[in-house]
């Protein structure tokens, strides 16, 4: 295959944590994408929950049978230059909600008017996974409740 | 009427302040359920503006008429664990808009995740109480201005 | 028990079919009422796929082990006035979408409008069955395809 | 390339008529799959603006460049037993608004649970076609009004 | 006042029928424009339930104390055309809701491509009037019911 | 002309950056109202990236040819009262999405509830503007990246 139709996509997100709901949404991209880059992208606004190195080390379990077509990235700066760098012109993003959608329309219309050639490629989170998000789980776990249903099996928090 | 029978409601939230909205959805559910918790979250992320004590103190104004249906308590911790310890089976919530709507569905259903016995009944805001919501209210105290038109009539701030 | 005390609810729709997202809000109402009146609207605009004999047969079987708490009528005329006519204070209604809520508040606020006294509580459909709609599915049997896992497992259309 | 790698996604709708949002959606479309099939759908209940004839002859000539890439043809029955016949796994769609998305999510979620292995995948339409829908389009045409500028430079309505 | 500057408004709809809603936003719109023409549109394909003399006469019996400012004329073909006909710059329209505002969106950018120095101007419907709207109404009445209170006060239905 | 038929408007917004959306939107309302006040609301809790003071240099470089037509001013304190104070009866807002609706609906019928002879007068975003807003620019801007596209040709952001 010629490294034109090697498709990669890059997943970014803080992932904080990574749920059950991104896992699928990368399982079934791998039907699209010959790669997928879960990208995890360094805020520089927002303090994040978990640690860094903690995210990539978890998410990195989780795939870790399918280390060829799943890697995890930490990044710093704009998602296109990432892309870029990367050799990536897909996005890949999950969508759950009509309000989520709303707002990935003007990240993914942005990055466009930013690198023309990137295309943001959406798929649905299945019905199951629709209501969860990562701050709801986040807080979950804050206020010291049980929070594993909604993560990966291979996901373990160790603290 | 035997103790299966007798429907206890959580009403949660932060009310930072407690709303005329609030009022008329607390006042509308006591034809639905025998009582109504008013569970006031303390949040572990978000400083409130109303000191708790006084917030409590407020809102048991507005309903020391119907003290025996209507109680008013904080808690930490998860909601589900609260209703747990107060035998609530009923979530009580009132919905104003259709981006309310999508994140009580979200919290809703991951609250049902943790607690299958539980439910959440929503009841409407009135046409005229759909505006109005307790961050504005709060922006327009914090300004100077005058809130009281949004406030029950026996909710008097103090400070 | 008085008869005060006696919550009856009316579900209203055109229940063209009936779906297992009706079953499960009907099933988890009667933890919140006495009894629910399954009320087949008539429309004078629209005309049904399904005979309205049909579909209240079809119902009945669904719910013929709790016969004496779920009952199935059809009605013409204003929702309101039917709810007057089986002394129903509640009208019950399940929530999917933000565009469902939206129609839902209309058609609540005026309902309320013409008979104050009226309350409308809503119930979240389960994530599993957000995306199960009636026309949908009416949609996949016109173009004979099997819609049986959307339909509850007593509901059979047999035409 | 094996034929397993051979990527066949179905852009299904009605098309009356097709825009050029529908064309940027197909042209980007492209770049993620190997044949895109344009399946124009014979619903049984709507009867269309313009005849199935023309609207495919129409939009073949849009595509005429790139016939080995891109089909079109029509089709009755549910689209996922027409994606099944054209050993299609993808079903693309182009997402406009949030109204559009609640839909679109109802319709992809049951066609996955009747055929689990088939995926949607939303591209977006570009910020300038956001507005742009076919059945105001329709209106357009059908009040007299000159519709050219919404349609691709290629496509000629001849009546 | 320079004839440049005499701001002539159209308000286009089908007021099927005109509501206390549609009143509010063109008595509110008279402090922005000097003359508000009520465009009652002839819509090739829908039908309406009022004739189209008679949903005229009764709104013009609303405005008949400020014929001056307030005119009711029906017309045929696109709103756009009609404006250009009226020498009317701004078409006024009211938004209730979330859905309301992306179907409004559509028509007004439609029409500003078709006619670029068109200005589509919105105002809110009050809060108690958000969700009055003409098709539940109009159901109402079909149904037999009282829907004065919908209705502005000077306007009868006489059939 | 009267100073009654003399129109001004507020235009609030913390325009952190003002954007080429911000600025289509006061270019055209000028066509509407005789003078537009932009009114940089300086917020009690948020802090704005840039400065109050270079925000007001940076606008009124933009409008410096129309200087007396559209004025910069910061305020403190509630929107009503500098509207009050500016003998300004029109808040002018720019309306791009569904969920921004939402919000603006509760911000302009809470202010017309403190102050019922204001009227605020929605204008649409362009359609090639609908994805631009404040904060994605901002995190442009702090990540190192390039947004002049986003911002008025004579606005020059300089630190």
């Amino acid at each position: 295959m010629s490294s034109q139709n090697f498709k990669i996509a890059v997943f970014p997100g803080s992932f904080d944590p990574f749920t059950i709901g991104h896992e699928s949404v990368v399982n079934r991209a791998l039907y699209i994408f010959d790669r997928v880059i879960i990208g995890i992208g360094q805020n520089t606004t927002k303090t994040a929950y978990f640690p860094i190195e903690k995210r990539i080390e978890w998410i990195r379990k989780v795939f870790d049978h399918i280390q060829d077509k799943v890697e995890v990235k930490s990044f710093r700066g704009l998602t296109v230059d990432f892309c870029r760098s990367e050799n990536a012109r897909y996005i890949l993003r999950g969508l759950r909600t009509a309000s989520d959608f709303e707002y990935e329309r003007a990240i993914a219309q942005t990055n466009k008017a930013m690198y023309p050639e990137i295309e943001t490629v959406f798929l649905l989170t299945l019905p199951q996974h629709t209501y969860i998000n990562s701050s709801v789980i986040r807080e979950i776990i804050r206020q010291g409740g049980d929070a594993s249903r909604f993560l990966p099996q291979d996901y373990k928090i160790t603290v």
